[in-house]
C-alpha cells in the first residue's frame, strides 16, 4: 500500500507537466502546446511511424521514453532549442530535477525512469535515435501547418533549422527526407 | 512513401484532441483537462500503476488502448458520464468516428486501432479492464484534490458517482479500496 501511495504522488505530481509550454504552437494554430500535449503527441507518432526506424526498434521503451522525457521541465522549465545563451542539453538542473521527480517512485521505477531519460538524453541507442526523431519532427509539421511557425517568429536561419532537425535521419531516412523537402519549400515562402 | 504520408496527415489531424475539453479540471485547478492532456496522463498510470493489476497484461496493449481511447471524441466530442441524456458507451456516432479517423492510416494499422478501440470499450480482456480502471481513476484523484470537484459542481449523489467508478476494482483491487476511502471521505466534507 505504500508503494501505492508513492505512486500516486507521484502521479499528482506530474500533472504540472501540463502547465509547461512550448514555444511551438499547435496545427494551423496561434495556441501555444504544452509539454502534456506533445509527449502524447509524439507517442502517436511512434505508434504510428514506427515501421519507418531506421533499425529494429522496442516500441515499448520509445514510448516509455517520449512520455516521460519532459517530466524534468516542471522544475527546469522548456528551454527553446534555438535559445543560444542556454544549453538545450542534459544540464544538471535537468539531471536534480530527473532524480527529485521520479525519485518520488518506489526504488526500481525511480531507477528505471531515470535510467531512461538519461539514455534518452544521451542520443545512442536505436530507440533514443527514435524517440529524438520524433521529438524534432513535430515541430517541423507543426510550423509547416504555420507558414513557418517559431522559425520565422524568430527568424531562425535555414542553416540553423537543418543542423538541429537533422538527428531526424538518425531515426529514419524515409521521414528526414519528406523533412529537408518540407523545409526547403517552406523557406521559399518568406 | 505513400504510406508516410498516410500517417502524416493522421498525425496532423489528431492534433485536435488537444482542443475537446473534459469536465474534469487539474489537479488543485479550476482549469479543465483536454482529451491529449488526458490521455499523456493515462498513459503515466499505466506505467506507474501496472504492478497493482488484478491480471497479468500486456503494458504496450494497455498505453495502445489508453493513447487512442478518445480520438474518437474529435467527431463525436466528450460526453460527461453522468450526463443522463446522453448513453457515454460505445455509439454509432463514436463508431462512425473511429472508422473515419483511424481509418486515415494504411490498412493493417487502421484495422488494429479500430479493434483497440473497440476492444477497450467493451471492457472486457484484461488489458480493457485495466485500461478503463485507470480512465476512472483519474478522476477520482482529480476530484479529490479539487475539494469534490465535477461530483460536487453537478451535485452527484454518491451512489451515482460509486456506480460509475467501481469499474476500477475490475483493473486492480489494491487502487480500488484507495478510491473507496476517498469518495468517502470526500462526501462528507459536504
Amino acid at each position: 500500500m505504500n508503494t501505492l501511495l508513492q505512486q500516486i504522488d507521484f502521479i499528482k505530481e506530474i500533472d504540472k507537466l501540463k502547465y509547461i509550454q512550448r514555444k511551438t504552437r499547435l496545427f494551423n494554430s496561434d495556441r501555444h502546446e504544452n509539454d502534456a500535449e506533445h509527449s502524447w503527441h509524439l507517442a502517436m507518432m511512434v505508434l504510428a511511424f514506427a515501421e519507418h526506424s531506421n533499425t529494429d526498434i522496442d516500441i515499448l521503451k520509445v514510448l516509455k521514453m517520449v512520455l516521460i522525457h519532459d517530466i524534468v521541465e516542471i522544475d527546469s522549465g522548456d528551454v527553446f532549442i534555438f535559445d543560444t545563451a542556454k544549453n538545450h542539453d542534459n544540464t544538471a538542473e535537468e539531471l536534480k530535477a530527473a532524480k527529485r521527480i521520479f525519485g518520488m517512485l518506489p526504488d526500481a521505477q525511480a531507477k528505471e525512469l531515470i535510467a531512461l531519460w538519461l539514455e534518452f538524453e544521451n542520443g545512442e541507442s536505436n530507440e533514443a535515435k527514435f524517440a529524438k526523431a520524433m521529438d524534432r519532427f513535430e515541430p517541423i509539421l507543426q510550423n509547416a501547418s504555420n507558414k513557418g511557425g517559431t522559425w520565422r517568429e524568430y527568424q531562425v536561419p535555414k542553416e540553423k533549422v537543418l543542423d538541429k532537425t537533422k538527428p531526424v535521419a538518425l531515426g529514419s531516412k524515409a521521414i528526414w527526407d519528406y523533412s529537408l523537402k518540407e523545409i526547403e519549400t517552406l523557406f521559399k515562402t518568406w
